[in-house]
């Protein structure tokens, strides 16, 4: 159960390289607008960054949080550690577990954090344009899809960041065991993956 | 069984990052004042620092034990190699396994060591104002409580001490699986665990 | 399945240290010239580089691929990931999947890459020469065999080649249990390794 | 079982940092002057070096073999890797899994390698003065002995050697299961282990 955190507490300060994000309870059932029956139900994962903490340091390189208070972010699925307070479920969670940040109310919308890429995945009919081949290959099947979204690009030791080898855009081949899926209103599916999971670009 | 050392050894000097400890048997029991049954009994985890080593090097810098011979201390419950010189038992101990210096008869006093932090544990009441909410989740359930004294702060590569994030008197969240639990004598409970394991500050 | 890249596309980009190889499936199966039993029948193994990545980057340097496109390779048993690409089946691998170079239809003409030696199986009569002796060890056995060709040595961190310790007809020692076994056309038996396989030089 | 190396080859050179060890097996079985019993027989340990590899690199420093060929040495019970060759029982050993060098027919002669330490096994009277106390813990015994012979020291990244902190002639508290066993022709026990597992001097 989430501990509660009484309300004499004004206020809660991560600490480090964690956040502390509110947790949009309601608006998750009908994002995407489908109805998800309960145990498909895909866990809230959205929500409003109330606090930073401090960032860390990496060598000698103070690295600060990235995502300012107040933006509305979506996080991975079994990240960070629930917490009460004021009566709202809170979450405290690491920087790197935020999939990007959703200005709007459609997940079409995210703008991917650090490494990350966002793809919406190629139509079904696209996929079978010659049918599916059951080979013997019990090898990982990719999946094809479109760049709508790239993140800034991944901190290196130093703490620079290095863009990204994949533009919006691009359609690409990735595994698709790696991200983390979303419904958007719209019905189409999307993913958001680390850069390292796509293996090649189409075209 | 412990091993005997026999009589005619007059001295133990532990080598490289090790410390010899006297055990403080008797004393233990009462520690807290609460005769705890036998098998709950909390394992003795106090004693006497009476040798220490020479201390180790990381990379080209040598470092020292910190912890002074004769100095009380309390270490975490299933460290140490038990040993039994003068009919009296002794730990051999990794100077890293101390949890801090008590010079009381209470644990509340207990200064803590490195890069740890002594906490006093929010009374009962405090976490169930509101009532406790069962939500699904079955993520790790952080508490509550007051800093009541922080360690010098952790060693870097290069030997040197970086002070904690967090400070005597904050308010704070931890994850509780993390720490040595206490009872101080007036009944009330503590942990000191790793300063890493302090999500958040309350206030 | 494999999945099946819609006929639209005209080219697949592989990303990073990773290559694009279309497979050569019938001629595999007549490699050595015996028919294996479909069980044994070793995986197909060979193909042609269609399509290179960008190389990747270790600290400061960047490490192109080595292998050209058009080279005919070799690759390790169970690496890479199948996509049927204009009704052809093809492999995205990681350039240290690949094995050697195969510019005939004989194995024994392969040319090891990186830090890999391609080495001839010693005969059955050479191994039994004197007899196996069964002493009671459980140790594992290594075999013998000649080095035929050698790749051209190991990159370290700053991306510079050292040379291998093992030359082109050396008779060594080898753990078997380490390489990819090839049978050539005249039914000897062949196995490429890493050179830190290799434990010794007869003379 | 072993492999044989066929008649044909004269010698076999170990790479990197392997030796080669003519396996000593008859004297074994008498090291120690008492026949034990065929499934307690500690396995073949003793030998002489017949070849040495070319030493190994680690970062820019070559650190070459310090075992000279011909020496009578003793390795680590489950080391190596057998090899038949002119019908005599060899083993290809890391150099690091080599114990000490021994110049005499008696294990305490024994001169241990890099950080090993050889102790001679305190007699079991000095062991139960005052007999044996069972306490509850089931923290590990440590072992009361004589340092009788110390190795050089053990290489730093940079090859650099550092001296051991344990001196011959020392009493010390070891951790038994961390060594190699002998039995000394006199019937005594010896063990030798790294310095590492030596905690601590009684005088």
């Amino acid at each position: 159960a989430a501990s509660v955190v009484a309300p004499k507490y004004t206020s809660i300060k991560p600490l480090g390289d964690r956040v502390l994000v509110k947790i949009k309870e309601a608006e998750e059932k009908t994002l995407g607008g489908i109805l998800l029956p309960s145990t498909a139900q895909s866990k809230p994962q959205g929500g409003e960054v109330v606090a930073v903490g401090e960032g860390r340091t990496i060598g000698k390189n103070k690295i600060d949080i990235t995502v300012p208070t107040g933006a509305q972010i979506i996080y991975s699925k079994y990240a960070g550690t629930e917490v009460e307070f004021n009566d709202v479920k809170h979450l405290i969670l690491k920087e790197d577990d935020i999939v990007g940040i959703l200005e709007t109310e459609d997940i079409k919308d995210l703008k991917p954090l650090n490494d990350r890429v966002f793809i919406k995945v190629a139509e079904a009919e696209e996929k079978t344009a010659g049918g599916l081949l059951l080979t013997e290959t019990t090898k990982e099947k990719p999946s094809i899809g479109t760049v709508i979204a790239v993140g800034p690009g991944s901190l290196d030791e130093e703490g620079k960041i290095t863009p990204l080898p994949v533009s919006t855009g691009s359609t690409v081949l990735y595994s698709k065991y790696a991200g983390n899926d979303f419904k958007g209103k719209d019905g189409s599916n999307y993913i958001a993956l680390r850069a390292s999971d796509v293996m090649a670009i189409l075209s």
